[in-house]
């Protein structure tokens, strides 16, 4: 019988109360944070250990010797830690250990919805001037807590760090102690290799901060800094504390990776074998200094859908094809800002380092730099998350498209699902924020075969710019595309179709998931006898007024946005209705109105209704 | 009779083929050239002296000798100093010199399509990473040409700049040279009073270039860095070069406003006496050097309009409102990103300094400490020009957004006009950048009664987050609103109504400056007796249905965007009348369908077809 343990809060409780050293007390108490926080993580299936485990002990001292301060995170996807230690002061309920990235639960990242939680994260680099904003107002108010912000290393590499800096300087908001958590590991690997930070004592002094440094899993260390720290009043203070990603179990511990980027543990859940092994080695550790074992609880080892074999895989496709392309066309220039596995590109690095620039969570820097690349004959192929690519650097794609040279654009993690991270990641503003960029083409692929085409057809057949969409959840797909089909601007392809006439209905929509739900939905509808088509509209923010015309003959169209309603795909097929035709179908619009919940992915499409059995009814309802 | 001058190009080829000593020439040809820029900013009517002269000695010594090189202003504002180089060495067509900022000419900001413009500029700090582009696709080709970046010192508080200096220290890319125009001041004020930029050298130093300073108006200082640096072969290098903003002309050097902040050279043309002394000063110099007088050919001083008295003037009625609201609401704490006297925010900062926070050339910072202030109960209001605030924040805005606090969020200088300063600034896609932001309610008013109406709407009656966007250029308006108007979320008011029936057509728009054409189109049309009703509907991405209704009697309905046609409020409009009625009138959008062109305002109006005249024949040709 596989189990998942927990420390109960009575036991935590127990410890907490007795009699023993705060350095001692706090030992004990992180590492049973941490088997809190293994529990978390491998019931959710995901989430990120290594980041958490490297913080955890700055965070658990913090919590358990501080009083009437503000603590938060910048870097965010810390945050199983701070649950933990949360859930085991009594801060949060109790039984919230549960509900990790579950719907209603504990969101994947930082949500002010969450009790003692200050602020919600974005893409990093936000948290110092967060901070800035809150000491002005306590100030206003007369207040001058302590305020305490947790930042990754990689983060640094994000502009709006250095930016936020000197000003708190110049105000001397002493208040304000920034702790970064110094694990040397990002997403892809080192962060020297990745995008050095340089000196970087040398660099934050000279920002006019207090720095100080220490051996971040020391609690003496710690604690002799931070009373040192509260004695400087004049200057905002930062601690850079070297720590280890992982730290705490031996083998999750990024030391032990020695050169090898293949760091295991940045996100994701363990395996049984390894999650077994990690708990005794806390359960040891906690053994050896309390002299007694912690009582545990357990609950069974979650189920975990294994794969069919079956699931297509957009991104891997996608890249495969530009690494294909990348040994025919010696123009092209793949950019990455720390997301490469996410983004399918790692082959195309192999096979051509000199063409590959690993920019670092950098994403202005990195778009700039691919509009000099431009300027130069280059073809860059620019990747991240769609949610940070389509807004921190909005400003600089709008620069690269009036210089009117040719980028691609990849926005992957697009739309609701995965789930659990949280509405940090969801990407479902991606169309809006760059639909009315001139000259870029925005499109998302609905298979491994469109995702081939997608990148094939951005690299020899547009000749403006291209943004590519792409949903990162591997699933077994229902539909197909015709053999001959091909990629024509603005034109959709038919993937399904019930029911023996053409007029009833036609679902519009674009990318795997919701077109999956949409056959779903018509599979619930079949009874019926109403005929649905379902439509796979690739093209984004442009739609061909000859295709469209096809569509007059339904009586009604329904329009599916992975994506806010406002302006998605939809808008833009409603607009083109209106504007050009006298009569049209009726034509009804789903997709995202509220700010994306974070839940297991089903949930999520379920609470947006975006799920297949709610897109029926609400069909049912039209037709 | 008043008259401009310029130094005739012949004149320029023989100072330039005499044989005098490098620097005695250099020493000539920038005053030169300073007499070229302040024809250029007089005749165009506006543009920036102050930085044009600051950088005008280092632009000059690098023009004059160096080859083989590249150069470029990451600032971009001083490309009056450029041109003007550029004309006097016969890198641009010298009849240009008579175009600038007019349609077709020399655009107010770097534009590719002019020759020997290496780069556009958009908002500040990008220049660094695409000189890192332009350097790693020359490597790529085998080529290591200098590369030469201009960059302003307001221009360091923008985290991009940091962002991007340490992957270049990293890749050794040593053929970047940095080149700092210290003149200590930036649009607002001094830079050490608007955000301070700390200790230079060493932070510079820190992020591993080499650094040097001088003055930046010695030659012979110019000279010898530029000489030292080319033998450092391991390192980027960056030059503070401490500079006088408005250098060469002394009345408009920023060394003689003392303390005051009143800086009058910054932006826009000097009066007529004014310009008179500058030249006369600037030919006493050179005749001092050249030991003759320097021939002149002159135009005619350009005719300007003076105002009637009548213009409304949107920015300062908003501020005026904002003023009053803030005596009345203690929470309210207004930041600005160095652009507070085009944002009308003066009398507030003046009245209330303790809420008032002058953020710098630091949009992302501003934002997120708008959002901290928001989370402690503080009422932000956030301004910005449209085109930097709805892009560069982006993300930010969307984290807020996240947080559901309200903030309030001013974009000024929004839309095609004025036309001068080109694409960077002439904001036409904000709507769309933040058009599905939730609980962000877009609003442009049309007149100085709606904007104070906006501002108040949005402190006390929407209980979310408004973004105010604000025209500009004060005009006298050809309509008023009813006296009894008040402002119902996504409502739009009849301000005009011509002929005797109400059906033929209605033209929906908002902001005054189409909102003005719009009426002077009705005028033209009035011949042909059509009726012709136009609405003003101020609500950008929200309309209400109920109200939409009311519409469903016209026959036909033009849409106006002062924005890309794309994602505006035509857009929203058509996609509302597709989805809720199933007949509507016929709907024509017109707006924005290509990247701005700079030029006068008429120019640029009728450029885009969206002047009265073309405005009136587009209509026609649908009736």
């Amino acid at each position: 019988m596989k189990n998942l343990y927990f420390v109960p809060l009575d036991e935590i409780n127990n410890i907490r109360t007795e009699n023993l050293d705060p350095i001692k007390k706090a030992k004990i108490l992180s590492d049973i944070f941490r088997i809190n926080t293994l529990y978390m993580i491998t019931k959710a299936g995901s989430g990120h250990i290594g980041t958490s485990f490297s913080s955890m002990d700055i965070a658990t001292w913090l919590w358990l010797n501080e009083s009437n301060f503000i603590y938060f995170s910048s870097k965010g996807h810390d945050v199983p830690a701070l649950y933990s230690i949360l859930l085991g002061l009594e801060k949060l309920d109790f039984e919230m250990i549960h509900k990790f990235r579950r719907l209603g639960g504990l969101p994947g990242h930082p949500d002010i919805r969450t009790p003692n939680i200050v602020t919600n994260t974005g893409s990093l680099g936000m948290g110092i001037s967060k901070a800035r904003g809150i000491a002005l107002a306590n100030r206003l108010n007369g207040e001058r807590k302590q305020i305490y912000v947790m930042t990754g290393d990689g983060e640094l590499q994000e502009g709006q760090f250095w930016e936020s800096l000197q000003p708190v300087a110049n105000e001397k908001l002493s208040e304000i102690t920034v702790i970064i958590d110094h694990n040397k590991m990002q997403a892809t690997g080192f962060v020297n290799k990745t995008s050095d930070l340089g000196y970087l004592e040398k660099k934050l002094d000279s920002f006019g901060w207090e720095v100080a440094r220490c051996n971040g899993h020391s609690f003496r260390e710690l604690k002799n800094i931070l009373f040192y720290f509260k004695k400087v009043k004049d200057k905002p203070k930062i601690l850079i504390a070297d720590t280890i990603k992982g730290k705490g179990v031996s083998f999750m511990e990024s030391t032990m990776v020695g050169d090898s980027e293949h760091y295991k543990f940045h996100a994701g859940a363990p395996c049984f074998e390894d999650y077994m092994t990690a708990i005794n080695e806390l359960l040891d550790k906690t053994f050896a200094v309390l002299k007694r074992g912690v009582r545990l609880k357990n609950t069974s080892w979650p189920k975990r859908i294994a794969p069919s074999g079956k699931e297509e895989n957009l991104v891997n496709a996608f890249g495969n094809e530009l690494l294909k392309i990348g040994k025919e066309n010696k123009d092209i220039v793949v950019l990455d800002a720390d997301l490469k596995p996410d983004g399918g590109i790692e082959p195309f690095e192999e096979k051509f380092p000199e063409r590959f620039i690993q920019c670092g969570i950098a994403e202005q820097d990195m778009v700039s730099v691919a509009g000099g690349l431009a300027l130069k004959g280059k073809l860059p192929v620019v990747h991240s998350f769609a949610c940070f690519l389509s807004t921190r650097p909005n400003e600089q794609i709008y620069n690269n498209a009036t210089e009117s040279k040719k980028i691609i654009y990849i926005g992957t993690l697009a739309g609701l699902i995965p789930g659990g991270p949280g509405h940090s990641h969801q990407s479902v503003r991606d169309i809006s924020a760059l639909g009315a960029m001139p000259g870029l083409t925005m499109i998302e692929p609905c298979n491994k075969k469109e995702a081939r085409m997608a990148i094939r057809w951005a690299v020899e057949e547009n000749k403006k710019s291209t943004y590519i969409r792409l949903c990162n959840v591997p699933m077994e797909l229902l539909y197909s595309l015709p053999n001959n089909y091909k990629l024509k601007e603005g034109h959709g392809v038919k993937i399904c179709h019930t029911g023996s006439n053409m007029r009833d209905l036609a679902i519009i929509g674009y990318g795997p998931i919701l077109l999956k739900e949409a056959i779903k939905a018509a599979r619930i509808l079949k009874n019926r006898n109403n005929a649905i088509t379902i439509i796979n509209l690739p093209w984004l923010n442009y739609v061909s007024i000859k295709w469209l015309k096809k569509l007059l003959e339904f009586n009604l169209i329904v329009t599916l946005d992975n994506h806010y309603i406002k302006q998605g795909q939809g808008e833009m097929i409603a607009s083109a209705f209106a504007r050009n035709f006298a009569k049209h179908p009726k034509i009804i619009s789903l997709g995202v109105k509220e700010i994306p919940a974070c839940g297991q992915n089903n949930e999520v499409l379920k609470y947006h209704r975006l799920d297949a059995q709610s897109i029926a009814h609400t069909i049912e309802k039209e037709l």
